[in-house]
């Protein structure tokens, strides 16, 4: 028989380091957050901050973020509400991450879109699980209770028609409009299809499903927030707080971070192409960098450029790969290919063979069908794949399975 | 074993006086009909008009009307479209009915209308069995195939939210708003919630569950019918052709005939009670009056006013209750009650005692709460109701269970 004293109750439910009303400094909060909503007001009595929230509560809160599982690699720029979710489990809350499955297994119902076509619930599922890998060493996948993993479909695909009515019948039109985007397009007459007016509803019940505390997410998810707010208190819930993240400029800092842009650091790179790509990050960009991707103390950067150019390199790099990673690169430790020696137009076989990496093109081109090349982390599967002249992969990475790189140079 | 001739193959599945191409005439089609559409249009040689639809189809059509269960009593402004589904039976094709008993059952999602408050499946299946009580005088009940009567909760209560967002995806909000009644209160900045857009597209999804061919319904369903054409068509169907007919103007000659407005001539009322009331139809309106609820060749009417007037009272009552109850009321069947008996104010119990209806205002009482007692063809169940003056039931008629009238009387 266990004897529980009841004022350390919560011990006696969790096990982890819940730090309880004790951890008062919210300088962890704060970094890098654009807007914390609601925010008490003098006006209303019962209104109470995240703060006091976090400082009162007598249970681990629930943080949600939504996550969309359409595509495969993420880069830096996605990692800012992951970052921030790992903060609030340190502080010893639960992160609920929520696979939008339901969405994705749909695809577009007009069948307009090629970009977002229908995916399987295997490919949902082999998405999920690249994405849930490439987070691992930004969150906390090991003490209990403190990460949760849900498919939107289990409660979505689940909703029928009075329910769905019930959803829509909280709305108006006028304020559906008012949304950024919608309003934009309504204006200049560009159709919107009414189903889109379901997806922030959906997003919205998913607050309700998993009974969300705090949900984070970029700037531009302010309203798909409020909306699960008002979802929440329809369904008889206490609001969730919403916390707003920058989105992320890119490498150039001139536009968001995205992959199409190529001006990303992915996730899946290989340490020395991150350490590569961070040590180039221009002057301006910098303290958003240190601010979204570190917790390295802003007041106490290097004053020369080039030294805090390396320290986010190093930093970053360590976060994901560990401090030998960095020992590596900074000690050389990627070998290099030099493509002089192939005759060019080239198929990545005949290099995968030329570089050492394969023994021979056959070999090569098997290992491009099995999915175990790579090319700046990104995966390449036509076996034809070929380059017209050696420039195209100066400075690019060549991966085969897990370990084995090199570094294509002139 | 049975030899079917592949020319008569409609009579070999259906035994009922298909009239296949024979019926070219189609007088019965248009009267009183407002419009048909779509009409074939000269630059699309594939589109058809109803008439050859009707003149060619080698099987009986599919005719839809949707019936709303929240209500109990019908008048003669709700028969004008199922006197016209009457019609295509007799030539041959199958009346649809459809209860809309699934938005019965939600009611208001918002909470707000106390008008559409949510029915219990026993309410609306009352309702429904009242409903369909009151048309069997004008629908063909008994031939075989003539009629089907279907609860749209069979498919609606199944649709899942996969479903729904197909369903609108089909609509942008642009066409939405452009609907009468929509724009207007959008112009307006009254609120429009949003799950009102998904009505006409659930009216809409019936057309596809039934397969209807045709839809009819009041002038003010033109914008849902065409949405039932489009899901159609997204669902690889046929779209259904839409016949309008107009709203009747109540016996007051000025408004639509409503229930509220005390201006209509109720199918439940006692035939003496509809042949008064419809003497007294002003002279304007008799053209309408023949034309929507008669199937009198219109140039042979008669040339006096009252003899006009005649005219429709004995064909309206005859077609609800035969021609001897045209007889018995023109002989004088209904017993009169001299009110001046009764000392006022009076309890409905007393007078159904005084009146000789019950044995004792004890007796009355009971009827009452039995819901055995009607006044002017309502049900009344409140066993306290009273009048404060005679002249307030002067003319009217009280019934007591099916078989049972006075009218009450100076």
């Amino acid at each position: 028989m266990t004897i529980t004293h009841p004022t350390s109750i919560l011990q006696s439910i969790d096990n982890s380091q819940y730090p309880n009303s004790m951890a008062q400094n919210f300088s962890w909060l704060h970094r890098g957050v654009v807007e914390i909503f609601p925010q008490p007001t003098d006006s209303d009595s019962e209104s109470e901050s995240l703060e006091k929230r976090l400082a009162t509560t007598d249970r681990p809160l629930r943080i949600k973020l939504g996550i969309d599982p359409t595509g495969a690699d993420i880069h830096l720029g996605h990692s800012i509400p992951v970052r921030k979710l790992r903060a609030f489990q340190d502080a010893g809350h639960t992160a609920v991450l929520i696979i939008g499955d339901f969405t994705a297994r749909i695809g577009d119902p007009t069948g307009k879109s090629d970009v977002r076509r229908q995916l399987t619930q295997q490919e949902v599922e082999a998405n999920a699980q690249t994405y849930l890998d490439q987070v691992r060493p930004i969150l906390d996948f090991d003490t209990p209770g403190r990460l949760e993993v849900r498919y939107n479909s289990e409660w979505l695909s689940k909703l029928d028609l009075g329910k769905t009515l019930e959803l829509l019948s909280t709305m108006t039109v006028g304020q559906m409009l008012a949304k950024e985007g919608f309003a934009e397009r309504y204006k200049r007459e560009n159709p919107i299809f009414l189903h889109e007016f379901l997806y922030p509803l959906m997003q919205g019940f998913d607050s309700v499903a998993v009974e969300a505390d705090v949900e984070l997410g970029g700037t531009d998810q302010k309203f798909n927030i409020a909306v699960g707010r008002d979802l929440q208190r329809h369904f008889g819930q206490k609001p969730q707080f919403g916390l707003l993240l920058p989105l992320l400029l890119g490498t150039d800092g001139l536009q968001k971070m995205s992959k199409s842009l190529g001006n990303y650091v992915g996730l899946r790179e290989h340490p020395s192409q991150k350490y590569q790509k961070l040590q180039g990050i221009p002057d301006h960009l910098l303290k958003d960098y240190f601010e979204l991707l570190t917790d390295l103390p802003l007041d106490k950067l290097p004053e020369n450029p080039r030294d805090r150019q390396k320290l986010l390199a190093q930093e970053i790099v360590r976060q994901y790969h560990g401090q030998s990673a960095v020992d590596n690169i900074e000690a050389g430790d990627l070998p290099e290919f030099s493509l002089s020696k192939v005759e060019f137009p080239a198929k990545l076989s005949y290099i995968l063979n030329a570089s050492g990496l394969c023994k021979s093109s056959g070999e090569g081109k098997r290992k491009i069908q099995e999915g175990g090349v790579r090319l700046d982390g990104d995966r390449i599967t036509d076996v034809d794949t070929a380059f017209q002249d050696k420039s195209e992969l100066y400075g690019r990475v060549l991966q085969l399975g897990k370990n084995k790189f090199v570094r294509l140079v002139p």
